[in-house]
C-alpha cells in the first residue's frame, strides 16, 4: 500500500516574495486555481499582516478554490496571528501557519532571547491560533542548524498546545539530505506525541539539494512537504514541486503517492514562469525546455531505437507535447536520415553518407540544422 | 587528512552538444583557458570523430591549456578513438574517454548484442586506446540501471586491460543518492583490482538529483565527478561544477577537498552562459542572480542584523560582488530604516512608520521600490 504524501504549495507565498516576482491580487487568483486544478492539497496564499495587497490577496483566494486547504503565514505574534485569522475567514478549510527562529544562531542573533522564551512564544503562538483556526501549522526556522535535543522539545511543545501540523524548515539551505533525513528520523524517536501531528518538510536549494533533501525527509516519517512551481524562492530558490512529484512517480518502489496530476506540470510551469517574469532555463528538470531534447549522435540513435534508452520518463506524463530531436553537428547519421525520411526524402547509403558530410560541414557553421536548411541541403 | 576530489569539467563536451549551445573553436579556447584557471583538473574538450570542427577544437585546446589534462571521447570503436588520439598528439596530458552501453536496455535496444560481446568490445577499445595513450578513461553508459554483477565484472575486465579511470554514468538521471552511493559501494566491495583506478562519477538530473548523487558517490569511494558550469548538458543537464565544490567546501567535516578556486564560479558561469546563449535562472543555485538576495521583511531583518542567520556562504567566496537586499512590498521596516539610511535619510520611530506605511502602499503597485522612489516618497 502506497503512502500519501500531502503537496504544500508556498509559489504564492515563499516564491512571489522573491525579488521581481510579486503579483497583482487578480494574478494570485488565476494562479491558485490553477494549483487547485494541478491538485495540490495545501496552498500557501501569503503573509497577511505584510501588507494590504497580501492580506486581500489570501481573502480573495480563500473565496476562489474548494479543495485545497488555504493557509496563511505569520511570525510567531498576536497582531499576525489575528490578521491571517481574519484574512482566511472565507476559506472552506483554513490554516494558519505560525513560527519562530528554532537554531541557537536565529535565537541569539535574530531574537536576542533565550531557548526558553522562544519556547514559550512558540507555545503561546500555537494556543492563540487554535483559538482561531482548526489547524495550526507550526514551523521551527533554520531547523537545519537547530540543536535536536532543543528541537525535538520545541516540536512536543508545540503539538501539545495544539499544532497539526510542525514544519521543520532548512531555512539557509544547508543541510545534506543524510543529516535533513537524520533530522527528522531524530523528531520521529524523540518526540513522544509526534503521532498527533503531520511533520513537514521544508528545504532550500542553495547547495542545489532541496529535492534530495525532501526526499529524505519523506523517506525518514515526514507526510507533507513544501514546495514550489519551478523551484522559486528566496534566494536559489524551495524544493521544486515537480521534482519532487515525479521523483516518487518514477520511484513507485518508494511506496508513496501524491494528489497531483503530474500531466498538468508542464501547462502550470509555463503560466507561473510567464506571470512571475521568472524565465525556467532550458536545462531545468521536469519542466525546462531542453528536458526532454536529444541532441547528441550516441543519444539520437538510442533513443530513435528505443526511447527507454534515455528517457526514464514519457514527456506526455509530465503534459510536454512531444520528445524532440534536433540536428546540430553532434547529430549521427541515424538522426539525419530519420529527419528526411520525415520531409519526405529516402535515399541509399552512399547518397546519404554524401548528404551527412555535406551535413556537418553546415552544422559546424551553423548552430541547429532546421528543416528548411536540409531541404537546400539536399537540393 | 582531507582527500582530494578530481574535477572533470564536460561542459565543452556534454555541455556543448545541447541544442542552441554550439561554440567555434576560438570560442571553446577561451573557455577552456577560463576552466583552467579555475582549477579543474581535466577538460573533456570534445568528440574528435563526430565532425571536423570537434576534432579541429580537441587540437586546439591541447595546444591552448598546460595544467589540466585534455580528454577526448570516443565510442568503443577503433576509428573513434584513433581520431581521439591523433586530436590529443599535441596535449602534455592527454586522456581517451572510451566506453559502451552497460545495461541491459542499451545492450539489447541499442546495441542488439549481448553482455559477453560487450566486454570483449570495452576490453578491446580499452586496450587499442592504451596503446596510443597512457590515460584512459572507460565509460560504463547507463551504468545506473545496470545489473550490478555484470557492471562490477566490466569494471574489474577493464582495469585489467588498462584503464585508469573508470566512470559510472547514471545516463539517464534514474537513481535516488542512496541507490546511486549504494551502486558506488558495490563496485568498491566486488571488484578486485579496484584500487588500481579510479572511480568517476556522472550523472544527470532529470529528477533533480545530480549534485546529491555524485555526493553520494564521492561518500562511497569515487574520486573525480564529472560535472559542467551551470549544470548544463543533455536534457536537464549535468552535476553543475558550481554546486558540487561548493557542498564540499560548505561541509568541510565530509573530509574533500578540490583544486578549484571558488571566488572564480561566478565570473566562469557567466563567460559560459553569455557565450552559449543559455541564460540561468535567477534561483539557480550559487550562480543564479538570486542566490544571494534577500527579499522579504523577516529575512531582510535577521540577514541585517547577522549575515550567518541567512547565509551559508559569503558571495565573496564564489566571486559574487555583494549581498543584496531589494525592497517589495514584502519588506519590514528594518530593510526600509536601512536602505534610507544608506541614502542618507534618518528618522525618528513615528515618522518612518508613516513612510513605511506609504512605501508599503506604492510596493504594492510597484514590483520592486528602488532608490529614486524611496527619495521622491520622503520628500
Amino acid at each position: 500500500m502506497s503512502q500519501r504524501v500531502y503537496i504544500f504549495d508556498t509559489t504564492l507565498r515563499d516564491g512571489e516574495q522573491v525579488p521581481g516576482c510579486q503579483l497583482t491580487t487578480e494574478e494570485k487568483v488565476v494562479v491558485a486555481r490553477e494549483l487547485e486544478r494541478l491538485g495540490v492539497d495545501i496552498i500557501e496564499a501569503g503573509f497577511p499582516v505584510s501588507s494590504p495587497g497580501d492580506f486581500r490577496s489570501v481573502v480573495e483566494i480563500s473565496k476562489a478554490v474548494t479543495e485545497p486547504t488555504v493557509c496563511a503565514l505569520s511570525r510567531a505574534v498576536k497582531a499576525d496571528i489575528d490578521a491571517a485569522a481574519d484574512a482566511l475567514k472565507l476559506a472552506k478549510r483554513g490554516r494558519i501557519h505560525t513560527g519562530i527562529g528554532s537554531s541557537d544562531i536565529h535565537i541569539r542573533n535574530k531574537f536576542n532571547s533565550t531557548r526558553e522564551k522562544i519556547l514559550e512564544q512558540a507555545v503561546d503562538a500555537v494556543r492563540h491560533a487554535r483559538n482561531l483556526v482548526d489547524d495550526v501549522e507550526f514551523y521551527a526556522e533554520d531547523a537545519g542548524r537547530a540543536d535536536l535535543e532543543f528541537l525535538a522539545r520545541l516540536v512536543e511543545s508545540v503539538i501539545a498546545a495544539g499544532a497539526t501540523v510542525v514544519n521543520i524548515p532548512d531555512t539557509t539551505g544547508y543541510c545534506l539530505p543524510q543529516q535533513y533525513g537524520e533530522r527528522i528520523k531524530y523528531i520521529y524517536d524523540h518526540v513522544p506525541n509526534v503521532d498527533k501531528a503531520i511533520i513537514s518538510i521544508h528545504c532550500h536549494n542553495d547547495l542545489g539539494l532541496a529535492t534530495a533533501n525532501s526526499l529524505a525527509g519523506i523517506m525518514n516519517g515526514a507526510r507533507q512537504v513544501e514546495v514550489t512551481i519551478n523551484g522559486i524562492g528566496e534566494r536559489a530558490g524551495n524544493t521544486s514541486l515537480e521534482e519532487i512529484v515525479m521523483a516518487m512517480k518514477v520511484h513507485k518502489d518508494l511506496g508513496f503517492v501524491t494528489g497531483v496530476d503530474s500531466t498538468r506540470l508542464f501547462p502550470v510551469s509555463q503560466l507561473v514562469s510567464q506571470m512571475m517574469r521568472m524565465p525556467v532555463q532550458a536545462n531545468k528538470a521536469i519542466v525546462g525546455r531542453n528536458a526532454f531534447a536529444h541532441s547528441s549522435g550516441i543519444h539520437q540513435d538510442g533513443f530513435l531505437k528505443h526511447a527507454d534508452t534515455y528517457e526514464i520518463m514519457n514527456p506526455h506524463e509530465v503534459g510536454v507535447p512531444k520528445s524532440s530531436i534536433v540536428l546540430t553537428a553532434r547529430s549521427g547519421r541515424h538522426a539525419l536520415k530519420h529527419r528526411l525520411e520525415l520531409l519526405g526524402y529516402k535515399y541509399d547509403k552512399p547518397t546519404l553518407d554524401g548528404i551527412y558530410r555535406r551535413f556537418l560541414d553546415l552544422a559546424d557553421v551553423r548552430k541547429e540544422v532546421n528543416d528548411k536548411d536540409l531541404m537546400e541541403l539536399v537540393r
